[in-house]
């Protein structure tokens, strides 16, 4: 059997994440049983929920468990099978971890799934047309509920999450404004991912300054807003939401650290009878076959362009990921394990 | 025609509101034109919205302006009519507003409405079968959305939407849960207003604090909270809300001077899944009727039997209305004009 080289969570991170939190281990991936498959895995997604898990205290999911492998989404290849589900040469996405192999139970429901890479590229399965894709497409069509000619805004602009809100946004004919960090990123925004606008929050000293470039950006106010990052952003947006407005609340990036990040007016949604909402894409898998199959078609199509920053190597994931918690990633960010 | 003594906005407040603010002048009521009624008030409704009002600032509504009669509803009887609509005699409901008559354009759609004193005094038709009473039924039936077995809580209680919401969150099958100022509040809302129990959140320093005790009186967590007054009771209910719990926000009295309240740890939101709305129940005239039944249904079976507090003539309306924000009142604060 091949040697996997696996990342573990060894410890936890006191404040900041640190590379010393993960420990590089290597061992051999086990005999497979009946129904089992063995899946090479050709790229591994990190995202942001991954911090949340970091921790000891409750979140929506239970903590990553120490000592264990880091979890997370993998596409790649099905190279051995004991399952009359799947073939060698298979391509298949699932929860493979932080590791090049994983052994598989294909009997499990949802465990793998099979995909096609005539039109979509592998990776994007981690992306564009995987859990970032429905991530936006639920908050933006089950939460947001838009309408033609509303104004949508979403933070991190030009992440997995943001660049596929701005293409479904646009398909329904919303004026869409980004929020991202640094010029690059929103130039890129605008001329790539099809925003109309985009905004360098660091650009901007306070929620107020930031608000007022809001303002003039958002024209006729904010219908929908998808957030992504929390604190300061969240601060600026409020103020600028319109009646009846709706915000999926996603992320909360600049809180995983365990500092306070308090909202700093919440009486602004009852004086704009806003909705606010949280939600995990896991929790409704009964989406993702209709998120999906908008998804592929707009990358298919080429109306969704993701941007990935790619890793080299296993070995690079936890820096990688770090990164990726301090916005130095630009688009989806994978490691590649092949 | 009758000399009718009224309360203006003279000045807005800067901070909290006071006394002066308001101004009693006295005027006669204008004869009547055809298709208008004269109306005596017996009851005019004091009612926390009405300080959101009295800033200048956006707020849901337009500010009260300045120098003209303060808005407010109303019960009373038509004592002369224009209209084929309403005949001398006639128990009505609408805005009267702080004065001791009214004329109304009687054919202005929901402007004035007949109502049956056979079996729910007058006086109810402003608060369990009326406005406040129609708010607990929006929040909790529209927003909240409960289930049988479900928590419930709600802030102030013993007012008039408090009182309303722990009968119909009652009659849903649910563990009901009050949060009040005062030992006698408290008692009141356990031995008469059938709440399984309740807190008295002046007997806590902070939200920490509050939240262990609402711990004890929810053993299984919080479903469905109707928020009232904001700031540190929001704070403390939070962390003990329910994965996909709703909030309904409907009032913010701890925020209505103008001091910052923050909410301490938006990211609740996204860990638990939460929902929170803001609404403004005149904004859904959809659901009155009903709303208004049940209320009155339950009033009339005794199953809702508000307290009120009733200030004596419209002289008493300025330090009564004051007195309701600082949670001086028990039940419904009114005032009696007759």
């Amino acid at each position: 059997m091949p040697v996997n080289h696996q990342i573990l969570l060894d410890n936890r991170p006191t404040g900041e994440a640190v590379a010393s939190n993960f420990k590089l281990v290597t061992s051999e991936t086990p005999a497979l049983k009946d129904g089992e498959v063995l899946v090479r895995h050709h790229y591994l997604s990190l995202d942001p929920y991954m911090r949340g898990r970091m921790n000891e205290s409750k979140s929506y999911t239970a903590p990553q468990p120490l000592g264990q492998v880091m979890l997370g989404g993998t596409v790649g290849e099905v190279i051995e099978s004991r399952s009359s589900k799947f073939q060698p040469g298979d391509k298949v996405v699932g929860m493979g971890g932080w590791q090049q192999y994983s052994v598989v139970n294909a009997e499990q429901l949802g465990a793998l799934r099979k995909v096609d890479t005539t039109h979509v590229p592998l990776s994007h399965y981690l992306g564009a047309v995987g859990m970032p894709g429905v991530t936006a497409w639920y908050g933006l069509v089950k939460i947001i509920e838009p309408k033609e000619g509303q104004t949508m805004v979403v933070s991190a602009a030009t992440g997995a999450v943001g660049s596929a809100f701005a293409a479904l946004a646009k398909a329904r004919g919303c004026r869409t404004v980004g929020i991202a960090g640094g010029p690059e990123k929103c130039k890129y925004a605008v001329d790539e991912l099809g925003f109309d606008a985009c905004i360098d929050y660091k650009q901007y000293q306070d929620a107020a300054s930031l608000s007022s470039a809001l303002k003039e950006a958002c024209p006729n106010g904010i219908d929908g807003y998808f957030e992504n990052v929390g604190g300061m952003v969240l601060d600026a947006v409020l103020p600028r939401m319109n009646d009846f407005g709706r915000i999926a609340l996603c992320g909360m990036i600049a809180g995983y650290d365990g500092r306070p990040m308090p909202m700093s007016y919440p009486a602004l949604i009852l004086t704009n009878r806003l909705k606010i909402q949280g939600f995990i894409v896991s929790e409704h898998m009964e989406v993702w076959p209709d998120a999906l199959k908008e998804l592929g078609t707009l990358v298919a199509t080429g109306k969704l362009r993701p941007r990935e920053t790619v890793a080299q190597g296993i070995e690079a994931a936890p820096e990688a990921f770090l990164g990726l918690l301090k916005g130095k990633n630009f688009g989806k960010q994978l490691v590649k394990l092949i």
